[in-house]
């Protein structure tokens, strides 16, 4: 291992060249990108968002008629500053954003808000554009992974190691060189901050923390492309992030196979907006389901054979009384799915309480499994054992939830849940969804990253 | 002590009227104002200080005729995010703005930035941005003391604390609530970073710790005026900032004799711009010089009776070769005193190394002081013995080092330096300084705290 693990990983991140990336890994990358533009546009409407985009327009205090950057909650242009802060405040709302399960670090709400608004700004190549899409994605997992677990135990590492991967991702579009690359990381890891103190009151941080990541994370490529220096080991050194927020931080992570191992694809998309607990059951409910060719109504009874963690997170809520609880409970997850094919935003939204929903609730019940609690957290498997009405006992199982890597999520599932979110947040109509999605699964061949909002239906229509 | 100690924090921020501030508080928080707007002066033309108001620029990307909020160093308008953030990066740089020893905070560049800037956008009146400024100190001051040494050892406090201090001063002109404050020091105390590796490498991140301390502080008071919602204990919570960033925490210290122990009066103005090391023997060469009418040629050597930290900081450079090296050199330091009067920055920048300062540098010595190094770190005292060339052996002595609060500065001698900072960054003539300085002494009385530059030299002048 190098001696200077940081300076390596800068470089890796300013020289990474698109022709480098293996095609399934640029693939995978526009399929990471749509999932976030999905997750992106789910945000419209929601109260800190919005609270969020009326701080940064307050704090801007003019437009001007060379803003290149798109808002995509509400289709107006800004600088790429305001449009990596709100954008990234935009795509964790709706927690149906893609999550790195090794490093804890949801990648995509931190990178594309900064490499779409730069792109734009600049009129990068959709090459360019995927180049600084990997470069954060690669920096920010493998950062994750060297500030261990006792970081994630205080801090929540989107905010503080999104930073990182926000800024490497702005320094290539940037086109920084390596040393340039680790000022950025410098100025970017002294602005680390996000703290999970939050949770314990439901306050509204969680979206400060990655609107901030992406802006500060741009802020600091910026500021090193014009010559504003930082630590040279802001991630390792012994006043650095690692020194004061983790007590297991392993440097060699930092380093780990760059260009041979691609953490991108390690990347899980979020099918099911539930509680991850409830999603590996939920597959193999609908597994079982489509094998057999059963309706909802030929079931008597569901039994989801779990790892002891899922009891403990979801056995307290019984009877759910908001969208929130309802996330949580097995019985309702798992109804959706029967009744609805898919547990996503609106189906909670819509649907948790209704009455086949909450009939179908009481017919299941949890049970811990010795195989699938040993194989967690490693690999969640889902069973679940169905009874019908017509004395079968039928048996569902998948080995690794939808959306987890072995188990990736096709084009036609990301389009299906992109328009979901879209509508389920009224920030477009389904025609709409699909013209932008259109453009979107061509990002990676485009010479020029443009506007997204350019079909005839623009502010218009938000 | 309450359970709930950043409460009654929040709650005395948001409700400290005026009226119940003493006059001498009210008095010395103009000095500190005043001190502070010549450093934010002193910053101009720096290179990190005009990096980051160009990346402010290009992230705001438009002006507007509405901007009411002045960036001191150009005398340029923008919006009180901006302002906020450039003049907090202006106001650290040429390390002469205040102190506070026990919290190691330095209140003043992140707390006026922030007022002044709200201030000039409201309207306010001169009691309201006293009363402000009073509370970031205050609050600043108590989270500083609470974080505790173990903080300080790897973040940098007026960074990460300095955040708190920002948000208190702002939520209080924006007249949050008691919640409402409680709101705003979540969003701060989440977004509070600062990290000392800069130090190693000479990078320049102090001046954005500042910046981004004032800008964040401010975006969270105006958030939580918006409704966004913080953690309620992100100050003392299992997972908030003492929790991830600090040992030796007491949360006592939060709320230590509100309103009755003025802490904003505890804090030391820096005379001297060298190494605080040097400024006790300084202050004593200069009293036992005016004592005995001695001119520099009379003299024939000098020994600083020092603790063993100044010798240990300052016992490396023998014949500086920097500016950085001559602040750290007690010869030079002593040399500008007996020759100029005064160890400023315009004295370091053209004096260091010129003949007589050189040579008076040869005839200095350090020796350890029994009775120094006992008082310290609680009472610096400074003591100097002088041989004259005449044969005298005549010693000097002060109990405090100029600017600390029981040898405060006059308001004659905050304006002389004043004027020098001013000078010495070419960001205003002396007649232009003065008239800054007849507005800024009556800023506590004004209707309206207004723009600063209205004297027929605006921005032409700069």
């Amino acid at each position: 291992m190098t001696d200077h693990p940081s300076r390596t990983l800068a470089a890796f991140a300013a020289t990474l060249d698109y022709r480098a990336i293996p095609a399934h890994v640029v693939e995978r990358t526009v399929n990471l990108y749509v999932d976030w533009l999905g997750s992106a546009l789910g945000g419209k409407g929601a109260r800190p968002v919005e609270t969020i985009a009326r701080f940064a327009r307050t704090a801007r205090g003019a437009q001007s008629a060379s803003d290149a950057c798109d808002v995509v909650i509400d289709r107006t242009r800004t600088t790429p500053y305001f449009a990596a802060m709100i954008n990234g405040a935009a795509s964790h709302f709706v927690e149906q954003d893609d999550v790195h399960n090794g490093s804890v670090l949801h990648p995509a709400t931190v990178v594309f808000p900064v490499t779409l608004a730069l792109a734009q700004s600049l009129g990068a190549s959709g090459a360019e554009f995927i180049a600084a899409s990997v470069a954060g994605y690669e920096v920010g997992i493998r950062v994750g992974e060297f500030m261990g677990r006792s970081h994630y135990k205080i801090f929540h590492t989107t905010g503080t190691v999104g930073t990182i991967a926000a800024a490497a991702a702005a320094g290539r579009l940037l086109k920084l060189t390596p040393g340039q690359m680790l000022d950025a990381f410098g100025s970017a890891g002294t602005q680390a901050s996000g703290l999970w103190e939050f949770l314990r009151d439901a306050a509204d941080s969680k979206q400060l923390h990655t609107a901030m990541a992406a802006a500060n994370g741009l802020m600091a490529a910026q500021l090193a492309a014009d010559g504003f220096r930082g630590a040279q080991r802001i991630l390792e050194g012994a006043q650095g992030m690692a020194a004061g927020m983790s007590s297991d931080a392993d440097p060699a992570k930092l380093v780990d196979r760059l260009g041979e191992r691609w953490a991108t694809v390690e990347t899980s998309f979020k099918y099911h907006a539930a509680c991850r607990h409830t999603h590996p059951a939920a597959d193999a409910l609908l597994a079982v389901m489509a094998e057999h060719r059963l309706t909802p109504a030929d079931i008597a009874a569901v039994t989801a054979h779990v790892h002891q963690g899922a009891i403990d997170v979801l056995g307290n809520v019984v009877v759910p009384s908001t969208v929130h609880q309802a996330k949580f409970n097995m019985g309702t997850v798992l109804g959706l799915c029967a009744y609805r094919g898919y547990a996503g935003v609106n189906e909670f939204e819509h649907g948790y309480a209704e009455a086949d929903i909450a009939a179908f609730r009481e017919r299941v019940t949890m049970a811990l499994d010795e195989e699938v609690d040993r194989a967690y957290p490693a690999r969640w498997i889902g069973k679940v054992t169905v009874t019908t009405h017509d004395g079968r006992t039928l048996h569902g199982r998948v080995d690794e939830p939808k959306g987890d890597p072995g188990n990736t999520l096709s084009r036609d599932e990301i389009a299906s849940k992109f328009v979901r979110l879209a509508a389920f947040s009224h920030a477009a109509s389904e025609a709409q969804a699909r013209a932008l999605l259109d453009d979107a699964w061509a990002i990676a061949e485009c010479a020029r990253v443009g506007a997204l909002f350019e079909h005839g239906e623009t502010k218009a229509a938000a």
